[in-house]
């Protein structure tokens, strides 16, 4: 056993020399981004490392690394496997996220599937010698009851209070316990998770709780951690299954602790999440979502005990997982389209959920055809020189004027770098100050005149242009490869628009509304979308954001069997297009690159 | 730590001194008769002690013990609490016991509700990324597939097999494995379990097996397990599931090896028995049975996963427990009217399984009455002078006459006591002789002749007068007590009949069948029956015997979904009537004592 000493955070840790750094450190949960998943490609899971045994450096690492770096002694963790006993300096922070809870809300009638009765029970006499079954049985005309509801009637003399879910008897409890009746409505994103405890008596949101996915640790994308899983057959599904339910577990305690309610009271746990979260959170194996032809083993909904996956709320809360319709639209899509009322809608509506993955619902009079499109995670901050996550210190806004560069920062902090909200808008002000021509490509510094106010903004690295958003030490540039990314994004999305209204007939004049749905959507102002050609010029003021439809799906489906069962049939109905599988489908992804 | 050496097994056992000897002993599996379950009232835990430091002998236990057995070291286990070293000589041995299994069967419909079905699983394609379950559900038109399910079959590639459950499914295996179906009927009585191993596909009984319940040693009947459990509250059930479970597991692998029969192969077992037994093997409180107003915790059936009480079998093997009707009218009894068909049958029909409980149902024209009466264990050996169970040597048949006594011994071997056939035989020639009087006294021997056949046979012990069956060193008595016990039994069964026929408003001369069922009644010959009082004259010739129709039901309801609807049809259906709460039974009671 060697030592590893964080200097920073004054923890020591021992570890077995046989793993690579970035693997023990995320083990013993100490942040550090990697976007890559530790393939010695994104350059994002830099530590400063001193010790008498480090391992030397390879090529790869002196490559992803600056000469300054080096000489600080700067290391790339997934690149190096420690011996001895080291000193490590963790060089990030863990930033507070800015996580979409809220959004719109439609009506629905009241109904939730789990119920509460008060009743008394009749005791048997000589001459009526009734089984307390079938005293049960009677006072509630269920068919059967389990033999452990039997039990925790038998010392109960008096009132009691029947806990249903739909006709099955989950449960009774000693007295009348109308009263305390609540559930968890939860939306479990890649990246992150929000959880809304909800009074199920009125359908109050009591508290609203998140957190970063803690899954990120195996990787910050769905298919990174997809090939984790591949990697790791043996416990992997079991530690991805354990890092969200702790997290569950968590926003539980704190969204009870915070609102004085017992989380004895809490019945039901309903949650959207796509389609990989939601195999993972079951402990469901989700490898072949990941390679072709990319069939999930389960899309329909899931409806079991919450304590059978180790959620700690009441012994008998149910767990109720919303239907997906494919590997990549999940039900957090179902939920959205739902929240939406996009099977109800008259006239053509465009749904979209940008993220690393954009999905695409087109109703066409209430027809559900869908998409997914690999945007990347350049709209996300990611992958991008200076990118990061949308929390404290993320450029979120961009304005590029004669009289310079204006920022809007997150938290109002010194900029540390761009979110996804940021790279759009600069992008977005690039093409339009003619920065970047409509090909993707930087115009070139020669061709400006020095007294043009954007001379001073384009630097030369090598051959390489670069705009310079921030100057100083802590400099913050966009490169050509920054803008390709953004490109490539575009061009993905915009043709899964396109690929769909083709196949509905449709063409982008005939769409009524643009609804734009979840935590990074509704941080993209209809100018930086239209401003970037993701969407085009004639749905500029039909654009709507509807919030964490996701969420509010999940909230409703506590709510409503009845919209539970609407949700279902969405699921079922909504047909899916693969569009790599699609006709014509490259030549329209070439189209709809240029700006 | 002190030890207890038991000298003619050749074991050695650790102890703490604080339990009394018989509870050290049935701990370590030593077997030690003990009907009255350890209150120092039966004097049945004989054992033979020495020792340095062995407590002294109390008031009861010398009551209990004979001046030569006080002689020879002979003590009560239930009333010796050791404390030093001690050396044990156990006196009775094991004895190989008669177990009833097969009995009359009754047409069904072939219609098991575990079913194979053989299929193949599309795999999906780019254009249809199908999920696994949805290719599970429409091969097999199922509404829904649960999670463990879905991931049995992610490797399967071309045929594989469903099992249902009715409807649902229970589980997919690879290959065609249709002609592997097998089930076990079993029959848990009291005193002994059996077991039979079904081939499901033809309903062939393959191999059968039997065992002593091994729950015996909290008691031998069941109030005094009852009184075991009320007294242990704690850890009681977990014991009393553990015993029964251990014995089912031990039949079934003893089935399986006999008939080379995998049993992975076994996919159900059904069971029926008596309430209180089903309320143990469940792990169910049994404690109100045994007391005022003798309500049980269910009587429904049961269907649930056989591996969750702890069977070992295939892992998705079901368990059904058939329905009771009442505490003291349990599933072994409903299987017996549905065996027997008594719901029908037109006429009047008397159906009894006579044991420690005498359970008799009345059917009028198909509408079926029933009651249940406490015999008493005199007709099963118990409580009886020199009663024992029916095992080798067990005297189970007697004839008296002028020429002297002639005995039936079980193994042909010496006799050693006898049993509950044995009982009533002798009782009925002692009535029929004159030996005993109808008010059940015995003649005094002073009224008999010397040269009277009988003179000899008659012996005075103080003032009590006793009938010598065998003479000799190891000579076996009839005592005034012991003509008592099968006095109150007849008196207990007959006012039984009587109530039920009264309620119904029908006399004994218009029944027009008896059933005899169970492992005891199949012992007893019309003979002793009648020539006892237990059954009146009148019905002599129409008395049937059905065998274990217990275990037949259980074997039915593996074979068909139809008949095991029918049985539970008959259990709710099915009136019982508490004797002691009826009206005018003390005095019904008081008239049939008479023999």
């Amino acid at each position: 056993m060697s030592k590893i000493y964080i200097k920073n955070q004054n923890k020591a840790l021992d570890y077995s020399p046989s793993k690579n750094l970035l693997e023990i450190l995320l083990e013993n949960d100490i942040f550090i981004d990697n976007p890559c998943n530790g393939k010695g490609s994104c350059g994002k899971c830099k530590v400063k490392l001193s010790g008498e045994s480090l391992p030397e450096m390879s090529e790869t690492e002196m490559k992803l690394l600056k000469e300054e770096e080096i000489k600080e002694g700067i290391r790339m963790a997934c690149l190096v496997s420690p011996e001895g006993d080291i000193e490590v300096e963790v060089l990030q922070k863990e930033r507070k996220h800015r996580i979409l809870s809220t959004g719109y809300v439609p009506e629905f009638k009241y109904d939730p599937s789990i119920k509460k009765i008060a009743f008394k029970i009749d005791k048997p006499t000589l001459d009526n010698q009734i089984s307390l079954e079938d005293s049960i049985i009677g006072a509630l005309g269920v068919e059967e009851v389990e033999l452990q509801v039997i039990e925790e009637v038998k010392d109960i003399d008096g009132t009691a209070t029947a806990i249903f879910n739909g006709d099955h008897l989950l449960g009774i409890e000693k007295g009348d316990t109308i009263e305390s009746l609540c559930g968890i409505a939860i939306d479990i994103g890649t990246t992150t998770a929000v959880a809304t405890l909800v009074d199920m008596k009125t359908g109050k949101e009591v508290a609203t709780a998140s957190m970063i996915n803690p899954q990120r640790k195996f990787g910050l994308d769905v298919l990174t951690r997809i090939t984790y899983a591949l990697e790791n057959p043996k416990d992997s599904r079991a530690k991805l299954q354990y890092e969200i339910v702790s997290a569950i577990n968590e926003m539980v305690k704190e969204l009870c602790g915070e609102s004085g309610v017992d989380q004895e009271s809490i019945y039901e746990i309903a949650v959207a999440a796509n389609c990989t979260m939601m195999h993972f959170l079951l402990g469901v194996d989700a490898t072949s979502i990941g390679k072709s032809p990319y069939a999930p083993l389960f899309v329909k909904s899931k409806n079991i005990r919450a304590s059978d996956i180790g959620i700690v709320a009441n012994s008998r809360a149910r767990l109720y997982c919303l239907p997906s319709v494919s590997s990549y639209i999940g039900a957090d899509i179902v939920a959205g389209a739902y929240v939406c009322e996009l099977h109800k809608a008259s006239g053509n509506t465009l749904f979209i959920d940008i993220g690393t993955n954009g999905e695409i619902v087109l109703s066409n009079d209430g027809k559900l055809m869908s998409c997914s499109c690999a945007a990347g995670p350049a709209l996300e901050g990611m992958n991008i020189s200076f990118g990061m996550r949308a929390s404290e210190g993320a450029i979120e806004d961009v304005k590029i004027g004669e009289n310079g560069i204006e920022t809007e920062v997150i938290g109002n902090e010194e900029a540390a770098g761009l979110c996804g909200s940021g790279i759009l808008a600069v992008v977005k002000e690039l093409i339009r100050t003619g920065i970047v021509k409509k090909n993707g490509a930087f115009i070139k510094k020669e061709k400006l005149d020095e007294s043009d106010y954007r001379y001073d903004m384009i630097q030369l690295n090598g051959t390489k242009r670069e705009f310079v958003l921030k100057e100083g030490p802590e400099r913050i540039l966009v490169t050509q490869s920054d803008v390709r990314q953004v490109q490539l994004a575009k061009g993905a999305i915009l043709s899964g628009f396109y690929a769909l209204l083709n196949k509905a007939g449709i063409d982008m004049g005939s769409l009524d509304r643009v609804m734009i749905a979840g935590q990074f959507g509704a941080h993209l102002p209809a100018e930086s979308l239209v401003g970037t050609g993701i969407l085009p010029e004639e749905v500029r003021d039909k654009i709507y954001y509807v919030g964490n439809s996701s969420k509010t799906g999940a909230y409703i489906s506590l709510m409503s069997a009845e919209s539970r069962k609407e949700i279902e049939e969405i699921a079922g109905k909504m047909e899916y297009m693969e569009l790599g599988a699609s006709e014509g489908y490259e030549r329209l992804f070439a189209d709809c690159l240029l700006f």
